[in-house]
């Protein structure tokens, strides 16, 4: 499934001419929907695995992720002042960028609350929930933003032939699909309860805690 | 807050001439992000009203979606046809098809599962996380639509002035970015766990029977 994602992928780099302004899309799909993609599949895939092998391989994919993104955007600031043209004025821009601030935040306080050790148990489990959310979510815009980047190199470039299903536009909207169903599936295999990873027994015996004293106001909570 | 939404949504609807396609963006956010999320939210709002009542304003609110989309999909294939222009070739359309045909068949086993009374616990219990992850997903992806609608829109009509910031430009992206963040706070309403409503004795005692079924088997599960 990734190699025939890749193979279109690459396909698809052939779309434009100037070449930095490519490296924009490659460096952008690759860092926030594949390796963001994969840093949240670390704790289903190696769930028998220790723990703090998972959490390191999911921080380090996502700094990794990071590290692309930076060079993504950069190549796409340099093209459009080698361009004249204004930064960041398109709604694809302002999702980007927000995506790119509220990923940046997610990752110190992730590794600022889970991976340093000064962080207690209780104010852990309470930013968990947070930070499953949060990271879902950015995975999605990541995707909406890349669709919305797809819709604009193609009517940039092509927006007289589109409506005529040139083999480009089929292509890019195709592209396009591909990267929901990644995102979709994503989402789902992280999201199923059923997947999660067991708890430790010592996180077992805190939510027992924390459960107790809850209880008491709210009903909800168990599954 | 959906005053001031609707509002900004109001003036977004001065953006072209051809009123007929005009329809088409008031209708399909209308009804795709608004009654669809309303939908979503309907178990958690009521969620101390009894169950049949939630259930019964999820399908009647997510019907209505579907009656204002399907008069939202016509005005544009309408409004194409009038002007010569070929139906759903961009993402965009892709995208909403693709969201159309889901949220139809979601909203028909919905129907047939939930309300009618024919289908066994069992059957409903297992069926039920793949609707709720699928009602959060198409609202997604709804919103992404919605985005690359906006994109389409203004590369069509300001492309040339676009990155000059116009107050049109800056309106619409402002408009994609509340849709955004409406999405967002009713995925974290609806996900959140703490706010679940309260399980029936009848569902609780099958989950119950399902846990001690499956326990040998895996040993994920408890949360």
């Amino acid at each position: 499934r990734r190699g025939a994602w890749l193979g279109g992928y690459r396909g698809g780099l052939a779309w434009a001419g100037a070449l930095r302004l490519n490296v924009h899309p490659l460096c952008m799909v690759l860092a926030m929907v594949f390796l963001q993609g994969d840093a949240l599949l670390a704790f289903r895939v190696f769930r028998t695995e220790p723990k703090r092998s998972a959490k390191a391989l999911h921080a380090l994919l996502h700094g990794a992720a990071l590290l692309v993104a930076i060079v993504g955007v950069a190549a796409v600031f340099e093209a459009h002042s080698a361009g004249g043209v204004a930064h960041a004025y398109s709604l694809h821009a302002w999702c980007g960028l927000a995506v790119l601030v509220l990923f940046t935040l997610q990752w110190l306080l992730g590794l600022g609350l889970f991976v340093f050790p000064g962080a207690g148990w209780a104010l852990r489990g309470r930013y968990r929930p947070l930070h499953v959310f949060g990271g879902v979510a950015l995975l999605a815009l990541s995707v909406a933003t890349s669709l919305l980047g797809i819709t604009e190199m193609l009517l940039f470039h092509i927006r007289d032939t589109y409506s005529k299903f040139p083999a480009e536009g089929v292509l890019a909207n195709t592209l396009g699909l591909l990267l929901v169903a990644f995102g979709l599936l994503v989402g789902y295999i992280v999201t199923r309860e059923d997947w999660r990873r067991p708890p430790l027994p010592e996180e077992l015996a805190l939510s027992m805690d924390f459960k107790t004293l809850t209880e008491a106001e709210s009903p909800g909570g168990s599954q």
